[in-house]
């Protein structure tokens, strides 16, 4: 039976709640008690949508991944130009990096963090990592193909592109004041391109 | 007055004691007395070494960058070569990302993560973070500078690197069951090669 739409705004405002306590206080001191006084609801009304601290912070994976994705499908329109559909990705997440959404930064920065120690949030973060792997790997797989190169490293080069993207993401919440402005799209339009050059014909 | 050889002995135990616990447990939990257990020592002894915990943590950055500057100084030796002593750099830095020092990763991703929301650990964070930008914008220049080039783009060039090594270390820590093997250090020297290729002669 699906979720009637009244429950799925107050399932929203609570995740919500939990991005903005997790921001300010990390996820250790968002207690329920917290998080249910940012959202301003009652701590039970929580526990009824919510098993666990831990089914929102699932909830608030999955939301900031499909932020990013949203925002590509926005900017991509119906390109279907390989070259463009990457540029389009890597505006859509660079974005955010340079100040776009510094909360959304922070909260997946902390996600990040989160994951190292806690297996249950590592098993979510992994999945998001793993489905922008995937993303990039396939968008860059698209563009050597086109320019009738080998696809045999597009996963790796993927790997590069999404360490400099995520570390952009972690030097811009924690370290913004000391890193040149607008370095990180720069960064990561050069690497791609450079990259795939260094590509065999296929 | 120099410090005694034992004070610093147990200045250093409590510096690697916090570094375990918040490598599995983080800041916030890592009280005077969950470091003191996991250092053996009675908390009053922190309290008489350090004024907070915040004190030690201050410390603990300076350790883990220092880390990772001696282990360059190791690879490089005398070299003076500009190309050889930006390879020993990134082969120092990028060995952590691939598993030679889990431990002293995860405790850095983890302060990276604390300086978004912690002022006092965010001003000891970022000015390892303009060290580490400093160095290689200046191992950067000295390369471009032997190919003939300008030198105008390192800073920029750099920050796009240590984005790639910060989110290497990230992503080995958090995510590392979904990433390539041994990416990192392609990717990192990839970039740099490529990138100071673009640069104009100077």
């Amino acid at each position: 039976m699906p979720r009637k739409p009244n429950t799925e705004a107050r399932r929203a405002e609570i995740v919500q709640a939990l991005q903005s306590v997790m921001a300010t206080q990390g996820y250790e001191k968002a207690t329920i008690q917290a998080i249910a006084k940012a959202a301003g609801l009652a701590p039970g009304l929580l526990h009824y949508h919510f098993k666990s601290k831990q089914e929102i912070l699932v909830s608030l994976v999955t939301t900031l991944a499909d932020f990013g994705q949203r925002r590509f499908e926005q900017i991509v329109g119906s390109a279907d130009d390989p070259m463009q559909r990457l540029s389009a990705y890597l505006e859509a997440r660079l974005e955010l990096g340079e100040g776009a959404a510094p909360e959304v930064v922070a909260a997946w920065v902390m996600i990040g963090a989160e994951a190292v120690r806690q297996a249950e949030v590592r098993e979510v973060y992994q999945r998001a990592i793993a489905n922008e792997l995937d993303l990039l790997a396939d968008l860059l797989a698209a563009c050597m193909q086109r320019q009738q190169r080998a696809t045999g490293s597009a996963r790796e080069l993927a790997a590069g592109l999404l360490a400099l993207m995520e570390g952009a993401f972690l030097l811009a919440s924690a370290a913004g004041a000391v890193m040149p402005v607008g370095y990180a799209s720069q960064a990561a339009l050069r690497y791609a391109v450079l990259s795939m050059e260094t590509a065999p014909p296929g």
